[in-house]
């Protein structure tokens, strides 16, 4: 405002002679009506200043009715302790029609149509509710709607109203609760948000579907798309959309789900040290520690440990933690730092036991999923549409020569032990899900190969081993085997892939005092839910994702 | 046996004149007679040898009718399936009498008091059983005796049997079924040991009290002790203790339990990321990474993390996972990696919201452990007595100030604001114990002075701070407090103790969008184990512990 207003005042001393259009001088005549004209004016001016002026004052000295009702709370240290009941926002529904309630919440985006009102939509985890603040005689001021209108976006408050129905179904596709708004009487800043800070997005934004973001560009009011590095460098933003709320629910339930399945088998749950005295597995890709005067590195899986837990009769252990992977590897389902969903059985008699018990777990967990985060899951698929995550009654199990003829036939060249590739597990997938009607599978006898060293080869045939991997859409989420679990043959295998015994000398000593057959699987958390939810970027569907170029926040 | 066979024989070669016994040299008469009588001990040794080896010929030709009993079973490559029911060593029990049981065990101890029996010890998981085998006709033959009676300690054998009720309870303090042992019937081999691999120590002797140890050692059967290094050098062997497959299952339990508590108020579990960007929190005691052409650092505890997922409006989280600690301090209660138990809440209107939670969990879990875990505990027990661990049904809670005042009545030392040392912390557990009858306690409020720059200052005295510590049996086992959630008091504390508000940008800004008030506290899960059963040394309570001098196994 004061660019404009320095443009349409003329400085100070530097008045300029007037002139008729034609650019002859004004008359005496004309002057004088100018300069009555221009006192007139001048009067005028004065009085409307003086009535603002006036009018300004007295609501400054106005006594605001409302004062008790709206404001900033000191901050919080605990001072007082009400034992006030505090609502979900899931209480703003129809059903609740004429309710008082009171709650803590966001304010996600703010409208003042008239000065008479504020719309505010409210959000806090995954529910996003509309409050109207309307001025009313005795609870709300002027200045209150005045006030509650300049409150920046993001700005945590408590407020108080009244659950009200609305006749037609509430629009924004941001907001969650349809047939509901809260009719405001009181609202108090709990934690402030300086208008002068920055917001590199707003969280409404940050909530549309690509769909959405384009279809509004050919509008009047086209919407800014936010891409996903400007999303992770303000990570604690971007994890404030409900999307985002939901996303890791769904994570949260994946784990509670396999961990569910496992106790009751009476599982063990393990916590394995990720520092190792020897890079293992294989010497690439390790991270490497200073430790005290030496070095350790981080583990790269619990592989090693776990089979030590059944070398030492645990029987049944599994373990959810970090699993470290030094790849330079910039793609969109690879991660430095990911969540391991590990487990290890000693087997009776056949590594199928495992085989069947992981094709079950996962039964059970795409069974359980969208009965318990319906929710969740319908509230994700507003920003991230995908359809329905199709599985038979009966596990698809394929073996990997199947698989070889499949893709051949599909026109993929490949020979009988190639490794797939990440497009063959796509198009493997896609023939899979066609004759199946699965997107989900397990793909068994791995060729010998492909595989670790610590692979149990088939009886039969050397070239092929007890090894699987698990598919969901046409993408790998688990690895698993038999293990190698006698020391002698353990040896024979390190020393044909040229692994020093060494310094592994633990793991294979371990073995060397006895140990049962077992067979298990290590699954990747985060892929689990990004194939899950077709996220697209499995960073999206980790908190605070790690790659070769980010370590922070 | 060697040695002593070579003692009793004369060298050859060296054949000295005999003598009568005073002295004097035999004559002629009594060399004939001597001669003679050789003779005829040579010729009846012939006799014998020659008897011998006709009855080990005799044997080896004879058809060994229980040859299909006994054996080493081929390595276990999933080469069949027979879907055969495979039973816990818990039944084995008084009430299953005359009932045949199959399973798989090590063999703990071996004993054969005559080649007609075998007695062994077997044992899985935190059961151990006696099992005989004892020669029978058509069944099992006196070379499967002697077989059996050769297989070493830690030989994984597939048995079938019967149950069988003793007469009088079974002695042994390792053997964990009092009331039946198991008449075997077949025996093979799953998975061998070699009788020239040496073992570091014996399972069963690793399982005694140091009380059961002691009393041993005026005995003729001295029974050794087995350092706690030599334990974890050896750690696989060491961990197929009845003992600790029953400490590392409550372990289990513990994390079970905190879970449950806060899966049923509806937590969201987080696994935040342990490679950091920066070294946080404190600049000392951190592992540094070397991450690309970077480096990285290993997050000391999710503190930050799960505070910008409070940030970002996730409301209650908690994570179980490592924590890393680059101290170098080598004492029985501190690891360079542990598992924390952390937990984090948003609060709405004062700490100790969070502190009752706290509370109230950690009632839940006395109260739970001993009821599920009955068993683990007892067996734990005999080899680590302790006493039942008091907790009243009203959690303790004193103020630092009071502690500060029972301390010095006892004597000790100490100003208003300073830490309690190990020793301090000691004396008020026993304080407490002594006034209030409990080993658990939460103290609150202390000195600001000694607690990190994020901690929330008490509101009317800024010298104490809203945050706690919890003790179990006078040791402290969790640490807690309201956090600062305002940026510019964050900045300025940051000031006051001279850390770079650089360094934890993010961190710091993401409170600057607005951030809930919340508290949280992070709990050492081996250290509650550890104190719980009375280990003394948290090495006990961890699987493959890491400190300054072990990241092996």
């Amino acid at each position: 405002m004061a660019d404009v207003e320095e443009k349409t005042q003329t400085p100070a001393g530097t008045q300029e002679e007037e002139l008729n259009p034609d650019g002859t001088p004004l008359s005496d005549n004309q002057k004088k009506k100018r300069a009555k004209a221009a006192e007139k004016e001048r009067a005028k001016a004065e009085k409307a200043a003086k009535l603002q002026q006036e009018k300004a004052t007295k609501e400054a000295n106005e006594v605001d009715f409302a004062s008790q009702n709206y404001g900033e709370l000191p901050l919080n240290q605990s001072q007082e302790r009400h034992g006030r009941t505090y609502a979900s926002l899931e209480e703003v529904k129809a059903e609740n029609d004429g309710k008082p309630i009171y709650f803590s919440a966001r304010i996600q985006t703010s409208r003042t149509p008239s000065s008479k009102f504020v719309f505010l939509t409210l959000r806090y985890g995954f529910h996003c509710v509309q409050a109207v603040l309307a001025q009313a005689p005795e609870q709300v001021s002027k200045q209150m709607t005045k006030w509650a209108a300049q409150l920046p976006s993001e700005t945590i408050v408590q407020v108080e109203g009244t659950v009200s129905k609305v006749a037609k179904a509430i629009e924004s596709s941001t907001v969650t609760a349809k047939d509901a708004e809260v009719k405001l009487s009181k609202i108090f800043v709990v934690s402030k948000v300086q208008p002068s800070v920055p917001q590199p997005f707003y969280v409404d934004d940050a909530t549309r579907s690509d769909a959405e973001i384009e279809a509004s560009q050919s509008t009047d009011r086209p919407m800014p798309g936010i891409p996903i590095d400007l999303r992770l460098d303000n990570r604690i933003l971007d994890l404030r959309t409900t999307t985002n709320q939901a996303i890791f629910r769904i994570q949260h339930g994946v784990s509670k789900l396999f961990r569910e399945y496992l106790e009751n088998r009476d599982f063990v749950e393990l916590h394995t040290p990720k520092l190792q005295g020897a890079a293992t597995e294989s010497g690439a890709s390790v991270f490497k520690v200073s430790y005290f005067k030496g070095s350790a590195f981080l583990a790269q899986s619990p592989q090693l440990a776990k089979q030590m837990a059944i070398a030492a009769d645990f029987g049944k252990v599994y373990e959810i933690g970090p699993v470290f992977r030094a790849e330079d590897s910039n793609t969109p389902r690879h991660m430095t730092e990911f969540t391991g969903l590990d487990l290890e059985v000693a087997i009776e008699e056949h590594y199928h036991e495992v085989l069947e018990l992981l094709g079950n777990l996962f039964s059970f967990l795409f069974q359980e999923l969208p009965k318990r985060y319906a929710r969740e899951i319908a509230i994700v698929r507003k920003q991230f549409p995908s359809e329905d995550f199709l599985v038979p009654d009966q596990v698809v199990k394929l073996e990997f020569p199947q698989a070889v003829k499949m893709l051949r036939e599909a026109g993929q060249e490949m020979g009988d032990y190639d490794d797939l590739s990440t497009e063959q597990e796509r198009v493997l997938g896609r023939l899979v899900r066609e004759k199946y009607q699965t997107d989900f599978f397990m793909l068994d006898k791995f060729p010998t190969a492909i595989r670790p060293f610590y692979t149990m080869p088939d009886p039969k045939n050397p070239n092929y081993s007890n090894s699987y991997d698990f598919f969901m859409r046409g993408q790998e989420i688990m690895s698993g085997a038999q293990r190698v679990h006698d020391a002698d043959l353990l040896e024979k295998r390190m020393g044909e892939v040229n692994i020093p015994v060494e310094a592994m000398k633990e793991y294979v000593e371990g073995f060397r005092l006895g140990c049962p057959p077992h067979a298990g699987g290590g699954i990747g958390l985060e892929r689990v839910v990004m194939f899950y939810l077709g996220l697209g970027n499995i960073r999206r569907a980790s908190m605070f994702p790690r790659d070769p170029k980010r370590l922070a926040p």
